[in-house]
């Protein structure tokens, strides 16, 4: 359960302070010349993200290449890379080893596994994000020869600088469009788009809502409000309004696709707080490592390449 | 892309006036009891649900057992199941056979498969959600063996009877709690709780938001407000408060799973209408047929169905 | 586990002395016209395959079409059919409802699932191949357009007549040759062309054998008798020989696919047989009910069936 | 489709003269510290096998663990590891670089993916199962907790030392038993324990043949001949023949598993050979570069490999 995608698939792997981390894209289409320095800069864009805002962790993010190129082009056998983990301070989280910090995962990889890696978040940790970013990087040079584009933006952010004096945090919203989009992608009962989405948005960390075209508001509408007229435009059908968000039973319309997704604030915060430890005692924390104050400018990207990653997987499953 | 599920399946069929409607559940466990006054009792919910809200289509909804069952005791082999389309008024339906209705999937069936069963929404009718209430029935048997609890209900609502008197519709959002859940299920990365829950739900039609625990809401506050902090609670380590929804990195804590799910108004209204036909001429429709004013009410049982499929599906994978 | 294919999948359900069996076909191509004649025909070739050396069962097996279908055209929506048990006769089992038969699936499926159907085999009988012969024949109008052909046939047997004297059974090897197929279907490393055939053949009931190409014969030869010179015929690259039957690093060359399957005897044997019952006492039974002296006849079509099947999923795959 | 498994998964990456080939075990349980000495051991029994019959390529194949371990011991994440190419002689291959080798994948990849990796046979070379014996070998780590173990041979092989004279190369026979495997795994329909094991053993390169138990033997058998008679032994039942090979209605019995791959012969001969280049042109070639005479002494570790990489990822679908 480390794969998402159905053709186009994304199999990913490593923690935080692990040797490496990195992933395996199959079912990348042959003959693509890949665009390595949109890539880096893709990657640059998760980075420069967090210059006000994020952990002052360095990592050079250096991506080798193993395997599935021949010249930079894709020979449609699996794409493998990874990214050394550098600038480790498992230091920094000894003192943690043993407790439960609260909204994070560490209680619930130790109920799950009997054990975890303590060590910077482990596998639950937002580094192991990286991987998305190159596989979407990817995706998105697929897409770009068929004209679809996407592009997320942050619509709504707490007050970051002023959380980070409090030793707080703050969560935030982040809107995504993909645009060009062929209508007919999604499959009809399980496989909606608006599923797939959904269930790409919430793999990432501190994801708590996701909503389609109106979302929410429409649950607050009527009939009359929300629904989308068809007219003919210049000979095409399309809809006057996209309250749907350019999915309809589950499909694709040719409107644009836009959607928007929940991020609560990073848990990690400096302030002290109360929580309890392996032994069940009650303790006092105060989070020091170097960590984000919102997660919000770096999801940005992630939100983009995993938009990118099911509307290639969906379009191979549509044969288009 | 008509199965749910990765051990526990549900392999649905059928259009609103096809022959009948069912579905396959594999992976069943063996050596259950089924009890088939609780499978009737939950359809029937789906239907009273209905009485002033919903559609006047009389359906008996006779569920025929096909398979997977020895004198009432599941085999471990595929349960196949079936009701068969009574009632059914194409002609109802006739007018609209070349047009595509505002909101609806008529355009989208069409541009995904160069054709579409026009009677009564073919495979996108609501109707085709009827198997997943038998499938999450019988998962509900499953869970009740282990102590866990669904329970959903509505808890916002248009003003149902002035639309219906308008000719209009209403949404709403729909409330599930899983109670009893134990620590340690969902997948770290792809496969979270949260995800597969997200993807489950937004199978449903009209289904257009999701959210986990205080979800959208999270994004608007800080970490010192959104975190649970952990406590001791005679023995048990659990959480203070449950922002969380009871889901932290992607797997259950223990506590209530708490989310919400957004349905848009049903897009079938009286008003006469603006749109489209085949021919891409503009056109006015007024929508007769029966149908519902809300599909909330009868959306609470489905909710629970797929909600309850989600955590035994997850159960399994993580192998208790 | 009752699902076969990756895009063009079949589920199938139902025991020999349930109240039907049948199956879905997700990921069928819309647009086709069926031919319900040819898949009746695919039906009796299964049948009257079985006159002289098959169970006197009498079936009229007749095919209920129950979704998937507008005026016989495939919408592109799972296509759900069922065949009702007929002229059952659970009486004929119930002597052997403690016993394990020999060679038979009583035993297996007791330690699998702690209870069976013992009516005729239940899910383990022969007569759940059924669903495959449906899909099959589906497949086959699918790869017909395409200019590809599957036939099967018997080349080695036993002598049936004499064995139904003798109270015996006899097994045997059915060859089959895909032609048309395109070159480049298969996958590389996981998803071979070969591997689907070996999975597929090896869910038939009695399979105990799978070769391409020159098969085992081929651990025999040397690399100078083995190879497959490339020729240009008529502009055409393709093999003067076809010890590889079609298949080379697990992909089509475009040449025929040829392989064979080996099927045990019948386990069912008239004669009497020692074995022992479910309180491990030791008994001597003689299978009386209505069985095959061969199941060579009736698996030929069974084995073009997943063929067809096979060979759809992996165009599919290919994006052909 | 470079994915095997479905709980315990292997997902596998590299070209023989890439950067590197490797994989990602997915699903392992979690709490094993693995024996990093025995996964060695089984890559040299790889390689020592080579000795006399085998390339000499010079490999030191030291795998690099990249993910999923905490001082040895499994996180329930990810287990990605890799090996680097080296000694690679790309200029071995460049004048076959036009030229489609006679029962090679060159032309087949090429019809599939429009290009190919020329260097050492790309992905299609022999070299890529190495990942297969390092996740075999951590599969095999799992069964020993489980008092299952796996033993195949060679049982039939050409004169490999007199094919080597004359340029030429053989093929041969790996028998393999799996003790110890308890009854009632594999799935009854399409995941039968033995299609699973076809399925594997398929992936394998130059595999041409599978047989279960007897196999093809029993094609020309009487049901009284080939019938396991059931006996209880010392209060256990179990069969007093095993002409199913451990395998009965695709479900383990309990008895010995037992199946038999066959290999052609390697098709890099150094003998003169005609073919086609891409042009279409015939063309001689003498294929140099450094290549096995027989791939069977290297086979046998990397079946007892899938084989236990089945029979513990059919264990977990079977919840044990």
């Amino acid at each position: 359960m480390n794969t998402i995608g159905h053709i186009f698939r994304l199999t990913t792997f490593g923690e935080s302070h692990g040797t490496a981390i990195g992933g395996i894209i199959d079912g990348c289409p042959s003959q693509l010349k890949l665009d390595f320095d949109f890539i880096d800069s893709e990657l640059l864009r998760r980075k420069t993200a967090q210059s006000s805002t994020a952990s002052q962790r360095k990592e050079t993010d250096q991506i080798e290449w193993l395997s599935g190129l021949l010249d930079g082009v894709t020979l449609g056998t699996p794409i493998a890379f990874m990214v050394r983990n550098e600038d480790c301070k498992p230091e920094d989280y000894e003192a943690l080893k043993d407790v439960y910090r609260p909204s994070h995962a560490d209680f619930t990889y130790e109920q799950k596994y009997g054990l975890r890696d303590w060590r910077g978040g482990g596998r639950a940790s937002a580094r192991t994000t990286l991987p998305i970013v190159v596989a979407g990087a990817v995706a998105k040079q697929v897409l770009k020869e068929k004209g679809i584009q996407i592009l997320a933006k942050v619509t709504d952010m707490g007050d970051a600088e002023k959380a980070r004096r409090e030793g707080d945090t703050v969560g935030g919203i982040v809107e995504c469009r993909i645009t060009g989009v062929p209508a007919g992608l999604g499959e009809p009962m399980f496989g909606k788009f608006s599923a797939e989405l959904a269930h790409a948005m919430f793999s990432l960390p501190a994801v708590k809502g996701f909503e389609v075209g109106d979302g929410f508001a429409l649950a607050g509408m009527k009939g009359s409000e929300a629904n989308d007229t068809f007219i003919n435009k210049d000979g095409k059908i399309t809809t006057a309004t996209n309250h749907s968000g350019g999915i309809q039973g589950g499909i694709t319309n040719g409107n644009d696709v836009v959607f928007r997704v929940a991020f609560k604030p990073i848990p990690s915060i400096a302030q002290p707080q109360q929580t309890v430890n392996r032994a069940g005692e009650t303790c006092q924390i105060a989070i020091e490592g170097r960590h984000d104050v919102c997660a919000l400018p770096r999801a940005v990207v992630l939100v983009e390449a995993l938009a990118a990653m099911v509307t290639v997987d969906m379009g191979m499953m549509a044969g288009r």
